[in-house]
């Protein structure tokens, strides 16, 4: 049987202008993110499996890779051998348990207040769809072992540089603090228990809306004043500037939530440093409607909407309490994540690209044998002088070597035969506009001019 | 029990500094390959099981890390479940059955001549030892689709081009044709099947020496005739030039093998194609003691050997029958590898890194909370002027302050408290020096400078 030769289900291979495309985005949310001080963190591929089980929930534990034990390690295959006894590694889930796992690991090795981002695949057996894979980047930074809210807008300044970089001017950070909703929801009344289930929904409110909310609320037992005292979680349309709306939150929650008072204090606070270090082309807006998912946030949350889009391009929050879960130790951490794959889709339907070549700048064709040694000095000169530079390899008709250079994105052809040995010279053709001149090979570097940042410096 | 740490045996966790080494070699690499027009390529981490098994002989087929199925595809454990049978995906373990299968599954999109690179991580279930992981790095160069011998002559100016840009200034490319071992074996009158074991001898040369590889041919049953007529192979002090001794070699299989006389032909070509571009500072030198372990190379075989180090930092050589193996089809190609971890331990020893700061250049420092916006701002201005710039995010004292801006290795302190904010000006510290002077933000920014490269381009 034919071996199927198709990337496993999920995953991609990245051909060049693939390549050329990611590490575009990459090296512009790299440099945003270390322009602030963030250090690049890089994890193994694989955990041992007991580090990444029971943390993603009962659901994400089906969905980790697990490695098979190899050799001895490999445990005899009967009715009772236990199928969580055959795998020892697990391939890397997300980016904040392996961060968790360093910071326990090497906690003398890096300094208390750790800036890290890392920007890495993750592998989750998803059903694969389009624009979801089973193989995806994650691009995290996360600001770890300070309460301060410092640390809040310097990861919130961090994204938004980056995406200032690749050239979005219309998005919105998204603010809120998981503390006011825990204030409203204990305004309400809503018992402990019930609380992880309304901010489920609470959650759906961008999909399904404000009504289609409110009535899955009443099913689910609350009154009128409760909804009522809910209501600042449950409006999308209020103009009002954040500083009034949060007043007022923080004067509702007096004497009734201490959690919803911190928490509007936190994001006052906040406000406070984003206005003296401010986006420069995004907006931030206070938005008590947010709930994100995630379980494990403590306070300030955040997601990424730009104009036009649904869903959001990353998120993050505050998260207190995991960071130190490999050291019994309590590790504040602030962290933002953007989607890499979503990025690249947003970038590429709205045409955001600049023109990335992967291939060489010039292609260096020979007309005749004699004219090899003189073919690659050139090549030579044209390299030193910073310009990706190819020699076709074989001895071919010139138009054969002129559709190579065009396959591969070459703008420039340099011809060479016995009278260009000769004369010491090559010919110069710009395969765009199809013009062709004979020249000295320092005037045919002049001509073809500076090498295109990308093609050099990938 | 409490959960281990430490990344999986075999594998790192890659911290700032580490980054900063890996990225410094890489990005030498890539703009060194990329100048001679070969593209990036990256192909998924796990790969359909089948795509790898039955590849890398018994041994490697023992070597590889198997994906444990999911969910419904799990077999039922029982004593007649085949242990093949519970895996589906497999971790890279080279990158060149990846390539061969990026060849066949996108052959019309890829010019018929395709030259790659690809640098990536690969896993091999090997025993951990110094400088021997589990997750290691390779870097290949590939050239694809062509027979030309000007194939040869790039990946191994790619290679060089890439030693001399890391710094090496004494290596010497050994260059051999695995069909002129071939040709010195049908003189000696070796048969056919005992070829193998005789290359494996020859291989051994460097590690054993000439007396003990002879002593093993004798325990063979080759006679006195057949070593000498092996001489060649076995010699490791001729001084005479390459042509030279090629010339002599080819003489002398005239009439008797048809292969070692193709093998000498394409070295003397090589070596023209070399001698019009040769390595700026190594050598190229004719090595017929060279063997390569690898058994799929069917023409010209290279090693890098770095004066004063035993073992090679990378080889390479033409395998004509690999890369179409998913295509039924003849594909021929010629590679280099180099071994990055190999590289960073001899660039270490050798202190052949420039100084190379992966954190922030400028720490912000706050004397007390009124200077908070106008640490924001200056920070702001800081990082506009493309120097990298971490605030504390706590209020502390100032020597706690600056002991962290020595943990991350900042040079310089910005420091701000009601004073500077009044004068609208900074306290500007050189940490080296410990020289501090109070100036406004511009002259701050003149002083301490362009920023370094690697810590905003990283």
């Amino acid at each position: 049987m034919a071996i199927s030769t198709k990337p496993p289900s999920g995953t991609r291979d990245f051909l060049p202008a693939d390549i050329a495309r990611r590490e575009h985005v990459v090296g512009i949310i790299r440099r945003a993110y270390a322009l602030r001080g963030f250090v690049p963190l890089e994890t193994p591929t694989v955990e041992r499996v007991e580090v990444l089980t029971g943390k993603y929930g009962e659901e994400g534990d089906q969905l980790i890779f697990r490695v098979l034990k190899r050799g001895d390690k490999m445990p005899e295959l009967n009715a009772d051998t236990d199928p969580g006894d055959l795998a020892d590694l697990a391939l890397r889930y997300d980016l904040t348990v392996p961060l968790a796992r360093v910071v326990a690991a090497h906690r003398n090795d890096l300094p208390r207040v750790f800036k890290r981002y890392q920007i890495q695949p993750v592998w989750r057996a998803d059903r694969p769809q389009r624009g979801r894979y089973r193989e995806f980047y994650q691009c995290d930074v996360d600001y770890v072992g300070t309460e301060a809210c410092l640390a809040e807008a310097e990861v919130i300044g961090a994204v938004t540089d980056a995406l200032e970089g690749l050239g979005f001017d219309g998005f919105t950070v998204r603010l809120n603090d998981r503390r006011i909703l825990d204030g409203l929801m204990e305004r309400a009344g809503v018992a402990a228990d019930d609380r992880g289930g309304v901010l489920v929904l609470i959650d759906k409110l961008d999909k399904i809306g404000t009504d289609a909310v409110v009535a899955a609320l009443r099913d689910k037992g609350l009154g009128d004043d409760a909804i009522e005292a809910l209501r600042p979680a449950l409006t999308t349309d209020d103009a009002r500037p954040d500083r009034e709306r949060l007043g007022e939150l923080r004067r509702a929650f007096e004497g009734v939530s201490e959690l919803g008072v911190a928490g509007c204090d936190r994001l006052l606070e906040l406000l406070d440093l984003l206005d003296a270090d401010p986006p420069k082309v995004g907006v931030v807006r206070f938005d008590p409607t947010l709930a994100r998912g995630l379980s494990y946030y403590t306070g300030p949350i955040y997601e990424i909407a730009v104009d036009g889009l649904n869903g959001s391009m990353g998120g993050g929050g505050r998260y207190d309490e995991l960071v130190g879960m490999f050291r019994n130790d309590r590790v504040p951490a602030v962290g933002f994540s953007l989607g890499l794959e979503r990025l690249l889709v947003v970038m590429e339907d709205r045409g955001m690209f600049p023109e990335l070549s992967p291939g060489a700048d010039v292609l260096v064709a020979r007309l005749d044998d004699d004219a090899t040694a003189w073919a690659l000095r050139v090549a030579r000169e044209l390299r030193g002088a910073g310009l990706s530079t190819e020699v076709f390899p074989e001895l071919a008709k010139v138009g054969k070597q002129l559709k190579h250079a065009d396959q591969i994105g070459a703008r420039w052809a340099v011809l060479v035969g016995s009278r260009e040995v000769e004369a010491q010279a090559v010919a110069v053709k710009d395969l765009r506009s199809g013009e062709q001149v004979t020249v000295g090979v320092a005037e045919a570097i002049a001509r073809i001019g500076a090498p295109r940042p990308e093609s050099t410096t990938a």
